[in-house]
C-alpha cells in the first residue's frame, strides 16, 4: 500500500468512526462478541504509528489533570495535546479528591480521552496501593510488612479484594503493587512495602494480593477490581548496601531458587495483568535493559501475556543514569527490544521510537507486540465496553464498615509480642491504675484510642516528648537529644504506674530513597536513633512496668530496648486504627498472634542474616558478639501457651510423584483463647550444592480455646524438595530430608522422612 | 600383566633400587638428563595403587616429626608407618627450630623418606609465609595488605625473594602463599594476609610475590626458592558476611572480571607451581568439589599444571561440613573428579581411594592425573637429584643484614600518613622536647626504638595504661573499660608536650577464624574496640598534639580518632622493626609514601564499599550519614607536595591493536625529598553492562627531591579496557573512555580518549 492509499483509509476510518453510524461488523474492535485477541488485531492495523507509541505511554496527572474550583475536569495544553492521539495511561488521576469527586472526575476524563483520540481507545488510570489505594479517601490498612506479620494470606486476599473494589470505584484500572521482591537488608529503606525476607511468605502473600485485588481475575472484566502490577523484576530487594537505584550481586541460583518464585506465581497462578520491571542492574546487566529477564523469563518460561511497565523514567536512565545506552534513542531501543510494553513518565524515550521507526522500520514489530499488549489489558478491563464508573456505588462502596473494620482485624492479627516478662501483658481494665503514654512514636489520638478501650477505671496521661527527625528546611536531620524533653517524660513516669513508650522509626527515618540525591530513605545502621535507648533506660530505672510499642519501617537493632523493657510489642506500620488495635491487644481484647517476616540482626554488621540462608552461614559468629539473631524469622509470643506434641508423617518416604503429609496436634494449654501460627519448615541434609540451613514450606494460622486441641495437616510435595542443582537445572535429589514443624524458625519439633528417586 | 608377575617386577626393581647398583637407563626416573615429564612417566607406573595415593597427601609434622633433646629426628610411630610408602608432603617440619637445626633435621627427614620409601620418593616440605617464613627464626616483614600500601611490587618482589631463599634454607620446599584473593569485607578476620580491596593491585602483588618466592621459577631448580601455592581459589575474599567458612554469592561477570585475575596472572605470568582451594562455596557450589573451577577454569581456560591443593581437611569437609557429599568416600570421590590433587592433613578422605578403587577401578586414572603433578612439582624442584640443603649456607642466608634492612625499607614505604593537620608531623629531633607514648598497642621495645630514632634531645615516657583483650580462660574476651587506667594515661599525657597514641586492634580482635568456633576471628563492627576513642578524646581536650599510630589487621572506622587526633599514621602491621620505623617517619628521616590499599568507610553499614564499584552504587548515599568513605582508596600525604599539571595522552584514540600512553610531570613543590605514588584509574564512560566507577590501571611510585620534576608514562592497552560483556564473553566496546591520573582514588586529572573498533 502507498502511503496516500493509507491516508486516504485512515481519513475514511475517522470519518466512520467519529460519524457514530459505523455498526460494529465482524472483524470491528468495537464488537464485544469477538474474542480479545481479535479485537486486538482489527485495532492495531488502523492505529498510525504515533497513536501506537501514544499506547506504550502513561503519565502522571500532575502534569495537568485537575479539577477545576466546581469540580470539573479542567486540562493543561500539555495533556490536550497528549490526549488527541490517545494514551496509554494516566498515573493517580483525582489522587486528592474525595472518592466519589474522583469518579466524577475519571468519569469525565475517560469521557473526553475516549472522545479526542480517533478509535475512541480508552486510558488506564493507575495508582499505588500497597497499603489501601494511594488517594484521598480511602481505607488505609498496614503495610505490606505488617500484614505479612499475620502469616494469614486469606486476610491478605480480603484486603487487597477491598483496595481492588476502592480503586475501581474511583475510577481506577490498574495498580503498581504489590511488590513481589524478598527484602533481606534493613537498610533499605522501602523494605516495609514488600512482605519481608522469606520466599515462601511473600509468595503466599503475593499471590493473594493479586488475586484479591484483580477479583479473582473475573472483577477486572466485571468492573468490580483493578489490575495489578508485580514488582520489581529482578531482585530489586537485592540492591547492595541496601541502596536504592544500586547494583545489585546474586547467582544465577539464588535468583531462580529465592528471588523469582514470588513473580511465577503471580504470573501463573495469580495471573497479575502487569509486571513493573526493576531500576538497577542484575549482576551487570540493566533490568529495563534485559531481554534475558523480561522477555526470556518472563514470557518464554512463564508464558506471561500482560505488559511489562518501566519504573519512572526508567528507561531514559538507561542512558543518563545506568549509563548502558549510547543516548536517549539508544535506551529506548534497549528497552522495547528487551520488551518494556510501557514507558512510565518519560518525556525523553518512548517519545522518540516514531522517529527512530523512521531510520529503522524494523522496530515497528516490537511496538506492535507492545501495544497488543497494552490493548488486550484494556480488553481485558472492559473499558471498550463499559468505562465509565457507576457514580451510585461509589460513596457506599468506598470505606464501608465492612473495610474499615477489617483493617482492624488485620492489625490484630499484625501485632508481634516480642517479650513479654513475667506475663506484663495483657493489663487488666479492672483495676485503678494510671498508665504513661510516652515517646516520639506517641500520634495525637493514640490517647484518645487507648481510653476508648481501657474503659474508665484505666487513666492516661500522654507526652510525645520530642521527635526523631525535623524536616524544616530541606532534608529531614536528625534531632539532638534534648535533655529536658527526656527529664520531662521520666518525670511523667515517675508519677504513672505503668509506662508504654511508643518507641521506633518515624516517616523520615525509613522511606523510599527517590532518584535525586536529595531525597534519601536507606540507612547504614539499623540502632534506634535518637535518645530512645537512652529514654527505654532512663525510665526502666524507675523500677515500674514499662511496655515498648514499637512503630517502624524497617527491621531495628533494638538490642537496648530488648534488655530493658518488660514487654515489646512490635507493630511495624499498621492501619489508620493502629493504635486501637494495640490498645485492643494490651488490655487484652485479644491475644497477640503476630510472627516475625523477617529476622532482627542484633546489629547490621551481620548482615546479609535471614534463616533461610545456607547452613554453612551459620556455622561461625563473630568474636565478641552473641551468636545469633536479637529476635528469629517467624517468632511470636501469645498470651495463651501452646503445646506441640509428636509430628506424625503419613510416610517417611516420598517420590518425585508422590506427597506425604505431616500432623501435628497443637493444644492451647494457656487460659485465653488464642491464635497461634504453626509453621513448617523444611531442610534437605545433603545437597549437591549448598542447601538452606531451613526453609518455610507451610504455615497455618489456627484458633484455640483453652484445652482445645486442633491437628494441623501440612502437605509436603515433592516441589518443596526440588532445587536448581549443579548443571542449572530443576532437580530432585534422593536422600534424607528433614521436617520441622514449630512456633518459630528456632522453635519446633522435628522429623525426618527420605526422597526416593 | 597378572598380579604375580608386577610383584616380581615390583620386587626386582626394589631390588635394583636398594642396591644401589643401578645405573640410570634412558627410561629411569632417576635420569636427570630426561625431561621432567619423561620422568614422570617413567615412575608413576611403578608406583603401587597406596603410593600413588601417598603422594596425594600432605600430613603436618604435629602428628610426629620432631628433633629429641640431641636434636636428630625423632619420629611418631604414626609417622614411621605413613613414610613406609611415601608421602607428597609435610607442612611444618622443624618450624620451632633455629634455621640452621630446622636445616639439620629437614636433612635428616628427608634422606629418611627417601630410604625408607621404595622408589626414594622425596617429599615436599611446606610451610606458610605471608609474612616471611612462618618459622623461628626468619625475617619477619610486614604483612601483605602492610607491603601492598607501599604501592611497590618490585619491594613485594624482593621481600618473597628473601622469603623463598629463607625457607628453602630451613628446607622447606613449597609455601601456602600468597593470598590472591581481593578482600573487600574488613569484618573478615583474615584480610590483612591478602593484598587489599583492588584487582589490579592484588595482581600486581601477587605476580611479584611469586616471582619473588620462586626466584623467577629458576630458583625452583636451582635448589635456591620454593614453590608458590597461590590461594584460595576462588571468591574467599567474598565469604558472606565477612565470616571464614560462609557461603560466597557474587555473579558470574563479577567472579571472571574481578576475582579471577590475580590467579590468572598467578599462573600464566608467575608460573604459580600450585594453588589451594577456598573453604567455602561458590554460588552454590563447593570450591572443592567444583570441576568447573578447578580444572575447567584452572587447567583447561588458563594451562595450569601444578597441583592444587585442599585446604586444611577440606575434602573431607565437603561431607561433614558443606554437606554436599553423602559420606566420606564420596567427599572423597568429589575432589578428586573436581581436580585436587593433594588432600591436606585429612585422615578420612584421600585415605579412603585406594579402597574406592577396588570399587570403582575408573578413579584410578585421576589418581594418575594427580600424582603425576606432585611428581612433577617435585622433579621440577630438583630434589630426586638435589634433595639435601647445603649446611654452610643457611647460617649467612637466613637473616642476612640485607634482609632485615628491606624489612625496614618496605616498613618506611608501608606507612600511610591519613592526616596532618597544621603539619604537626614530622616532629623536630632538635627542640628539647618530652613526648608520651601511650596506649593498648604500645609494645615493650616502643620506647627504645623511639630513643634511638629520635636522639638525646628528645625524651619520652611510655604506658600501656590497658589492654584491648585478654585470652585468659579460653576464648579472648573484650576488656571492660578502666576509667584508672584512662585517668593515669591523660595524666602522664598532661606532663608531656606531645602525645603519641598506639591504637587500633590487637592480636585477638582479628585474625582467622578457625574451623571450630570456639576460635572466632571476624568481626560484626570495625569501630574501634574498648575505650581507644574515649582515650583519643581526653587526650586531645587536653589541648596539646596528639598523634595516633594505627596498628590493625583489619580496616577500622576511626571517626571519632579522625576527627580527634592531629596526625594519623595507619602502619597497618609493619615488620619486627616496625616501631624503628614508625619513629623514622615520625622524625623526618623519611616521609611517608605509603597509600590505602582498601576503602576506610565510615561505618560497617556502608558495606559493600569499595571505590570501584558500579557507578551506580555511588549515586546515593545513607540518611543521617555524611556521604563517601572516610578515607578512599590510594589516600596517603606526604610531608612533601606534589604538583601535578595536565594528562598528556599520545593519541586521543586506541584500537584493539594499539596502545596509547598518558604521561604526567609531576613536581616536588614541597621542602622535603619524598616518594610519591602515581595513580592511574580509567572509566569506560558507557558499557552494555554497568561499569565500575573507576578501576586502577597503572601506578608507579617515584622520588623527588625538593623542585625535581619527573615524567610518569603509563601506558593504556586494549587489554586494560576489556571486560565481560552480556554474552560472558571478554570484549572491547567502542566508545568514550576516561583517564583520571592523580594521587589517590578521590584527587585526580582527568582527560578523555576514544577506543575505535
Amino acid at each position: 500500500m502507498n502511503k496516500a492509499y493509507i491516508l486516504i483509509l485512515t481519513v475514511l476510518t475517522f470519518i466512520f468512526q467519529t460519524s457514530g453510524q459505523t455498526k460494529a461488523s465482524s472483524k470491528d474492535y468495537k464488537n464485544a462478541n469477538l474474542s480479545i485477541d481479535e479485537r486486538v488485531e482489527a485495532l492495531l492495523p488502523l492505529l498510525s504509528l504515533e497513536e501506537k507509541v501514544a499506547q506504550m505511554r502513561i503519565f502522571h496527572a500532575n502534569i495537568g489533570v485537575e479539577a477545576d474550583e466546581k469540580g470539573n475536569l479542567k486540562l493543561s495544553e500539555k495533556v490536550i495535546e497528549k490526549l488527541k492521539i490517545g494514551i496509554a495511561g494516566i498515573k493517580n488521576p483525582g489522587e486528592h479528591l474525595s472518592p466519589v469527586d474522583a469518579a466524577k472526575l475519571n468519569n469525565e476524563l475517560q469521557k473526553y480521552i475516549i472522545s479526542h483520540n480517533r478509535w475512541g481507545i480508552p486510558a488506564l488510570f493507575v495508582t499505588e496501593s500497597y497499603n489501601g489505594v494511594d488517594a484521598a479517601g480511602s481505607t488505609k490498612f498496614g503495610r505490606p510488612m505488617t500484614s505479612a506479620a499475620s502469616f494469614n494470606p486469606s486476610l491478605v486476599n480480603r484486603i487487597w479484594d477491598v483496595v481492588g473494589k476502592e480503586a475501581r470505584l474511583r475510577g481506577m484500572h490498574m495498580c503498581h503493587s504489590p511488590e513481589a521482591d524478598v527484602v533481606r537488608d534493613p537498610r533499605f529503606g522501602r523494605m516495609s512495602e514488600a512482605f519481608g525476607e522469606d520466599t515462601f511468605l511473600t509468595t503466599e502473600m503475593v499471590k493473594n494480593a493479586i488475586i484479591g485485588v484483580q477479583g479473582n481475575y473475573e472483577g477486572l472484566g466485571k468492573g468490580t477490581h483493578i489490575g495489578a502490577v508485580a514488582k520489581h523484576f529482578a531482585g530489586y530487594g537485592q540492591v547492595l548496601g541496601g541502596s536504592n537505584f544500586a547494583a545489585i550481586e546474586i547467582s544465577e541460583r539464588t535468583l531462580i531458587d529465592e528471588i523469582y518464585p514470588p513473580f511465577e506465581t503471580a504470573i501463573k497462578e495469580a495471573r497479575t495483568l502487569g509486571i513493573m520491571a526493576s531500576h538497577g542492574d542484575l549482576n551487570g546487566i540493566a533490568s529495563h535493559g534485559n531481554a534475558a529477564l523480561l522477555t526470556g523469563v518472563l514470557r518464554d518460561e512463564w508464558g506471561f501475556d500482560g505488559y511489562v511497565v518501566s519504573d519512572s523514567n526508567d528507561i531514559a536512565r538507561l542512558y543518563y543514569f545506568m549509563k548502558v545506552a549510547e543516548s536517549p534513542e539508544a535506551a529506548a531501543q534497549m528497552g522495547l527490544e528487551a520488551g518494556i510494553d510501557i514507558d512510565l513518565y518519560a518525556e525523553d524515550s518512548y517519545a522518540y521510537l516514531p522517529e527512530m521507526v523512521k531510520k529503522n522500520p524494523a522496530l515497528e514489530k516490537l511496538i506492535d507486540r507492545s501495544v497488543k499488549r497494552v490493548l488486550r489489558t484494556k480488553f481485558i478491563l472492559g473499558l471498550f465496553d463499559n468505562p465509565y464508573i457507576n457514580m451510585e456505588e461509589v460513596q457506599k462502596g468506598v470505606r464501608a464498615e465492612s473495610s474499615l473494620e477489617l483493617a482492624k482485624e488485620a492489625d490484630l492479627e499484625s501485632i508481634i509480642l516480642l517479650k513479654n516478662e513475667k506475663n506484663t501483658l495483657p493489663l487488666t481494665k479492672n483495676k485503678s491504675i494510671k498508665i504513661a503514654l510516652l515517646g516520639p512514636l506517641l500520634k495525637e489520638n493514640t490517647k484518645a484510642m487507648f481510653e476508648t478501650v481501657a474503659g474508665k477505671n484505666v487513666s492516661f496521661i500522654s507526652e510525645k516528648g520530642f521527635q526523631l527527625t525535623d524536616e524544616k528546611g530541606g532534608a529531614p536531620k536528625l534531632l539532638e537529644r534534648d535533655p529536658k524533653a527526656i527529664a520531662n517524660l521520666v518525670n511523667i513516669a515517675q508519677n504513672a504506674d505503668v509506662t508504654i513508650l511508643f518507641l521506633g522509626g518515624d516517616e523520615f527515618t525509613s522511606k523510599e530513597a527517590y532518584f535525586s540525591n536529595s531525597t534519601l530513605g536507606d540507612r547504614a545502621t539499623i540502632d534506634p536513633v535518637g535518645a530512645q535507648d537512652e529514654l527505654v533506660e532512663k525510665i526502666k530505672a524507675l523500677g515500674k512496668p514499662v511496655i515498648v510499642v514499637l512503630k517502624h519501617r524497617r527491621t531495628l537493632s533494638i538490642n537496648m530496648i530488648a534488655e530493658k523493657a518488660d514487654a515489646i510489642l512490635d507493630t511495624w506500620d499498621l492501619s489508620e486504627f493502629g493504635d486501637e488495635s494495640t490498645a485492643k491487644i494490651i488490655f487484652g481484647d485479644v491475644s497477640p498472634s503476630g510472627k516475625l517476616p523477617v529476622t532482627v540482626p542484633r546489629s547490621i554488621g551481620q548482615m546479609p542474616f535471614h534463616y533461610s540462608m545456607k547452613e554453612i552461614n551459620f556455622k561461625k559468629g563473630y568474636l565478641f558478639l552473641e551468636d545469633g539473631p536479637l529476635y528469629p524469622f517467624g517468632f511470636g509470643l501469645s498470651y495463651a501457651t501452646f503445646e506441640y506434641p509428636d509430628i506424625k508423617l503419613s510416610s517417611s518416604e516420598i517420590t518425585p510423584n508422590s506427597e506425604i503429609t505431616a500432623s501435628v496436634t497443637v493444644k492451647n494449654t494457656g487460659t485465653v483463647k488464642a491464635k497461634e501460627v504453626v509453621q513448617m519448615y523444611l531442610k534437605d541434609e545433603i545437597g549437591s550444592v549448598t542447601r538452606p540451613d531451613k526453609e518455610l514450606k507451610g504455615f497455618e494460622k489456627i484458633e484455640l480455646n483453652p484445652g482445645e486441641s486442633k491437628t494441623v495437616t501440612f502437605t509436603i510435595t515433592p516441589k518443596m524438595l526440588e532445587f536448581t542443582g549443579i548443571k542449572m537445572e530443576k532437580i530432585f535429589e534422593a536422600g534424607d530430608y528433614r521436617v520441622m514443624i514449630g512456633t518459630s524458625s528456632k522453635n519446633y519439633l522435628e522429623s525426618n522422612f527420605k526422597l526416593k528417586n
